[in-house]
């Protein structure tokens, strides 16, 4: 009976808890360098305990990486899929999308960012992460194909410039963020810049 | 003599040498998984040659931080030193400037960025970055009250979106860009933005 108990768990410690705290500690102390038993420590348990609700450490990263790309995946699904925008307004609304993506899974687009393939997960992960980043591209190119943004700046370049400044959010922001604010913000630097225009 | 000629290393192995690769290990495998052996196996030298020219793997993180960071401050220093330019202009030459020096000090800045504070060298790094992204606040701020850029963005957020855009192409930038060109386009889409302005 009381082995049973232990394989269960505490209440209340299920496996989106223990998910929300490993990648908390992944992104703290890096993925390679937080044990399964860290993560047992952080919440009290033992490691027993853990192994009842994840298989494994790989298990809890391959969670958390596909949270993160799913968001993303359906956002710019959404994009593609809404009607009545132009080439110009999809980017726009993929810019945005892209910033309250990382806002609402901030913990889980950290950790993505910071995988830098060494596993087969990883590895998975960057070629996913490659498709979406593709997939933006395109949609920099046919606003610049359709004259909606300026033509004079390559597009994979533009692309990774202005999804480069969404990413580096990462670096400083906290959990308490008004996402749809900051899109805003985001949006409009990306399109209109810093010079104030008058008229 | 065998033990000297020993100490002394290969001819052509001089600190630079041993400093370069051993950033770039940093960079690609991580600083805490690297081990001065591995500088050591990559220059086809041994250990005790490496020690001949560097006292230990905290030295030669400190070195390439500092060429960093030494590098970004000469260049601010320059910018506030430059006479007739205005708030407005001051803050392009500092867009303009840490573009130009993350491409000519690339794996030193890449490694900077990646540093987060576990030792003394790393604290003492990120203290002097910390004043580093203040001057640029700071510049930002001073861009913004004279009306030179858009008022309506929070100064700090301005800040940290423009050069998180910047230090996101440690990412994919590789070591044969044209550092003048690329300082272009990005002042450009930060001070322009994307959208086409015809007039």
């Amino acid at each position: 009976m009381s082995e049973t108990t232990g394989r269960r768990g505490r209440p209340g410690h299920d496996q989106q808890a223990v998910l929300r705290v490993a990648v908390d500690l992944f992104n703290r102390q890096g993925y390679d360098a937080t044990s399964v038993g860290d993560v047992a420590r952080e919440l009290g348990l033992t490691k027993s305990a853990i192994y009842h609700h994840v298989p494994s450490k790989e298990h809890l990263l391959q969670s958390a990486i596909d949270e993160a790309l799913d968001a993303l995946t359906a956002a710019l699904d959404a994009v593609s899929a809404a009607e009545g925008l132009d080439a110009g307004q999809r980017l726009r609304a993929a810019v945005r999308s892209s910033v309250t993506v990382l806002v609402d899974h901030l913990p889980a687009v950290t950790l993505l960012l910071r995988v830098h393939g060494n596993t087969p997960v990883e590895k998975a992960a960057l070629a996913r992460r490659r498709g979406i980043d593709e997939r933006l591209a395109a949609m920099v190119r046919e606003a610049a194909d359709v004259g909606a943004i300026r033509a004079d700046v390559d597009p994979l370049l533009t692309s990774r410039l202005i999804f480069g400044m969404v990413n580096s959010m990462t670096e400083w922001l906290r959990g308490d963020t008004d996402g749809e604010a900051l899109a805003d913000t985001v949006t409009t630097l990306a399109f209109d810049g810093l010079v104030r225009h008058e008229d």
